[in-house]
């Protein structure tokens, strides 16, 4: 059986949004599955010395522009949230506990937290509000909210930053497959080339 | 008749060269033309705060091995040059000399420069070098030469790079139609659907 591809994201990244709206198509055309991994940019940055996309002078400007029109052309429904961007702590920590727990319930988490903050303009980035959505798909809501504020959960998370930053991921989507990366929602179509020829 | 396309671009940008290779033919294909005007990246950066692609932690490595991947899936000769990034005042010079006195060859001499950078590991920075390239397309040698220290070209070079910064260019290749921006040679295939469409 082929590896599945490794899809890393951080949950306030709005290209990462993009590309997770395609990823899982994308990889079952070519009889893939794909491993979620949210990720915290804000850690990666730490190193590359890099800064959140709205922040920087004339780029944060066109980013918006591109977000949109780029939203349109996948069409995915899109509207950059009042709060951006976020620290993505709460919706990483929900989603590994729930991973643990129900690998598919997980999925469904990631792209309804997605949904909320990119869509519907939710703060994602409040637990309260994280533990609503996911209870929504029937995680225990009590559990969740207390997982959240456990050592464990936050450690499970830092082993999981600690692990993509060592293979080299330093943005949102980053995509690997058998070994090769793929940085960019504009990078899709290299994907699917690539998982079409086994590479160029 | 329809606007030119405006491609703007450094000499020392690989993404540019990639896009280069590709723009008039894309442009042509729906009765349009192309404005060439090469920029200076390194004035840009002095405003955004960004760092030349190869020295950021991580995100150099994988722009690396992007670039070889994109080149051959575009089918451009690409090799890395052995001195790269350089700064890009002479080809950049030279081009805007030479466009006020002959357009078509202007072009020419930006695909020779290109090429001799990113396909023949020529170190156009170096003005003689920038000097032999266009000389081999029938420029003057000496007049060109002499021109490439004058201040006229200095201050025409200047004016470009102010004008682009003015209008939001912030990287290279950046390509702006009908007053629509798009940067990235990953942009092309969104710029080909542009020019079919009018807009999405």
């Amino acid at each position: 059986m082929a590896n599945a591809i490794d899809f890393y994201f951080d949950f306030s990244s709005p290209y990462g949004y993009l590309a997770s709206a395609k990823i899982d198509e994308l990889a079952a055309k070519h009889a893939r599955t794909v491993a979620w991994r949210p990720i915290l940019l804000g850690a990666v940055f730490k190193i590359t010395g890099q800064q959140p996309l709205p922040t920087i002078p004339m780029k944060g400007s066109y980013a918006k522009h591109d977000l949109a029109r780029s939203a349109r052309l996948f069409g995915v429904p899109f509207k950059l949230p009042s709060k951006f961007p976020v620290g993505a702590t709460a919706p990483s920590r929900a989603f590994y506990w729930i991973l643990d727990r129900d690998p598919g319930l997980a999925r469904k988490a990631a792209q309804a937290l997605y949904h909320a903050y990119f869509a519907d303009d939710r703060d994602i980035s409040n637990p309260e509000i994280t533990a609503n959505v996911c209870a929504k798909l029937g995680v225990d809501r009590a559990e969740l909210t207390q997982a959240l504020n456990d050592p464990a959960a936050k450690e499970r998370l830092k082993s999981e930053v600690d692990a993509a930053i060592e293979r080299g991921v330093f943005g949102s989507p980053y995509v690997v497959i058998d070994g090769e990366p793929f940085w960019g929602a504009d990078r899709l179509d290299q994907i699917d080339k690539w998982l079409a020829t086994g590479g160029w």
